[in-house]
């Protein structure tokens, strides 16, 4: 079992009405690694600058994460998102990005990376995200993230992308504007109708719901009293998916699964919330994942 | 068992990108008493006007709703709602309100209203509500709806009406709105420390959440890849909440009963959007409830 993701690595000023910070460790490839290490051996592949430092790295490495494939490029600096929050923590508000080293980043794998069973493309510009699909073509899943400025942008490039995937993961507002079918049960057909085989719409605080072939499966988002800062929730659901089905060793879609995949995706993605940045998931045990998701399904479980 | 309903009788022009409707019966009462007939014995209180005839009065009578409540008020108009949505379901856009005879509604109670195990509230002006709770003394769970306009233009009677009932049932975003505080957890507890033991926060196509003393509950909506008409989908979800109690026999609050009557609501409430207005919940079986539900634990069940 091993798990490789490509995505943003990245610094992260944050404010939201609970506090803010400043250039904490970030990006999507960040918190997928930390939430699937729970799981499965995880390597990141991505760029960094100058500024990216040991601590960084260790963070990272702390919990068992591979960081060959993160490539140092000299005199560069490392990919940096500014955002804010109001009340309504559903809606990130964009004050600066700058994409530094990520706007020649071309993808390296090592032959570990390359022969990866899972692999996530997080959500970066989807011809750098073929690029990384070519190179591992042994890998029993493969899954991709992305974004309404790839939709808007590059469209022709996204669905190719998605088309060379087993797995779509998207939030509910972008199938629908991707597929420009306002029903999500449909839009996620529509997606299947490209290529995946699992299509799952992630609903911010509301949950997920998943699709495959044999039919689909919903759970709500759990609900919580402290919710600091939703920043990298969405990766977080998806390294605990992705991380769970590759530590079981059930790449091939069974459905029993699937669901518990989900159940724990939106665990990870509650602890994500309830401090800035990484905080939360860094100091996280396995115990804990363990005892939430049996207090998940006390909290969703009804007899007929 | 027995349960009284009081809320608005009207007649609703809908359009919808799926079809459109003229004057076809309609308003909270109707659509929760249809719901819950399937459970209970349920009579309506409400005013009508004379262009209410037998024909709309035969079709709450065939599922063998009470209409003696019904107030004829001669020389009247019938309240008159024309509405329509976009291909975003979820945002109803009101075109023209005529609340006709509502405007000097004073509600009057047979003895057998009266003397109901459960009493609804439906989303009408909250000094009516009251009055009509008042009337109410020996129910043994009531409950209550509302919306953004009694909160913007009579928030404090409304406070005193939801202080006054067991039960409060409203939209996600208008709970946030009552109690001012951002996290639905957090504005469930307010709620609570206003009197109520039971808050439903309905949340649209993603679902419902349950609060009460002992902790929380949530549940998704059942996907579908057909909606036609979400109108009446929230007082629908109410009747089948409140009508499976009623006819369980189950006032007291307890959990297990209360999860399932949240299955049973949003099984109801998945009924109604799949037609306009009454269409499907009119024609609706048992048999159908009780297959969906299975369907529905089916869709929402992981293991461990």
């Amino acid at each position: 079992m091993s798990l490789t993701v490509v995505g943003s690595i990245a610094f992260d000023s944050v404010r939201t009405p609970f506090g803010e910070r400043d250039r904490m460790l970030g990006g999507s490839a960040v918190h997928f690694a930390l939430a699937a290490s729970f799981f499965t051996d995880v390597g990141v592949v991505g760029p960094v600058g100058d500024d990216f430092g040991e601590a960084e790295l260790e963070l990272l490495r702390e919990r068992g994460v591979e960081t060959r494939d993160i490539e140092r490029v000299e005199g560069g600096e490392t990919f940096f998102w500014r955002g804010h929050y109001e009340h309504d923590l559903n809606v990130a508000h964009t004050d600066d990005t700058r994409l530094n080293v990520f706007g020649d980043f071309e993808p390296k794998l090592s032959d570990a990376s390359k022969a990866a069973d899972v692999v996530f493309l997080g959500n970066i510009q989807p011809e750098l995200q073929r690029g990384v699909r070519a190179q591992c073509n042994g890998a029993g899943l493969v899954a991709l993230d992305s974004m309404n400025l790839w939709i808007e942008t590059a469209r022709d490039s996204l669905v190719a992308a998605i088309s060379e995937v087993d797995c779509l993961l998207l939030n509910d507002a972008e199938l629908r504007m991707l597929t420009e079918e306002p029903n999500l049960a449909r839009a996620a057909r529509a997606v299947m109708e490209l290529g995946p085989r699992i299509v799952v719409a992630k609903r911010g605080e509301y949950g997920a719901a998943l699709f495959t072939p044999d039919g689909f499966f919903a759970i709500p988002g759990f609900l919580l009293e402290d919710v600091r800062d939703p920043t990298g929730a969405g990766d977080s659901f998806a390294g605990g998916f992705l991380g769970y089905l590759d530590g079981a060793g059930a790449r091939d879609g069974d459905d029993r699964e699937l669901r518990r995949a989900m159940a724990y995706g939106s665990v990870l993605a509650s602890f994500n919330v309830e401090d800035f940045g990484t905080e939360r998931v860094s100091r996280l045990t396995r115990d804990e994942i363990e005892d939430r998701l049996a207090e998940f399904k006390r909290l969703t479980h009804f007899e007929e």
